[in-house]
């Protein structure tokens, strides 16, 4: 294995509707690089996210069934100012998301909110005064702490 | 917003017990880049995955609680050989993850398992002959389709 271990290469969203939960992501602005019938993938910054129907995910995981929505996996998107964070809340709730958590100031010295998916999956956007961000948007972490 | 609209700098998994979900990401080979008493970190190629206590999460979020483990959404990393991907799930075992489904041909002419983490979060371990990887083992999706 020449890969580095620590990476994710694809998020899969699974979603009730996939049309309807495509045209939310291209109301965020999103374009698919792949789209069929059954799944549709973005391409992100080295990888990629999918959106694939929960039934299609059950099955390919071999279980039963698969239910939505509990937030206790998060995706965070970070910006470089308080305005971007608030102006990219405000276009989840345009495209149709549900305002979990306003943005607000952070106890660890940030400023976030949260919200969610039509079918539950939850986003942070945030900014951490501590990670500046590469010209593409990507993330290293400080070294150390 | 200067950054591009899609993309992920965080990915945040919610824990029932972080030392015990720290050790299971260091069995696996995973080196954290921060560590404090109430959320670890981990490098990935241009983002992070975090691990942080159900409380501390549910809190972030402003909500009451939130669940864990129901596999709506998928992490995965793929490998250049099926060999690579059957080591990858032998590992994962050996750390402690409980397999869902044994990798396997899959219908889409790729070779596929999953399993889940410690507090269910369920991680693909796959092998994509349509999705070549670059050498830091990030993806980019082929045009069109």
């Amino acid at each position: 294995m020449s890969y580095p271990v620590q990476r994710v290469t694809l998020i899969t969203l699974g979603v009730r509707n996939l049309a309807q939960a495509r045209r939310f992501y291209e109301a965020l602005g999103w374009v698919p690089s792949e789209a069929t019938p059954a799944v549709v993938f973005f391409q992100m910054p080295g990888m990629a996210l999918g959106l694939f129907g929960l039934k299609d995910l059950a099955e390919d995981q071999g279980v039963k069934e698969v239910t939505l929505g509990t937030g206790a996996i998060t995706l965070a998107q970070n910006f470089a100012t308080e305005a971007d964070v608030d102006a990219a809340f405000a276009a989840a709730l345009a495209a149709g998301a549900k305002a979990v958590k306003p943005p607000s100031r952070a106890h660890w010295g940030g400023y976030s909110g949260y919200w969610a998916d039509l079918d539950g999956h939850v986003w942070e956007v945030a900014r951490n005064p501590f990670w500046p961000l590469d010209p593409d948007g990507s993330l290293h972490l400080p070294k150390g702490a």
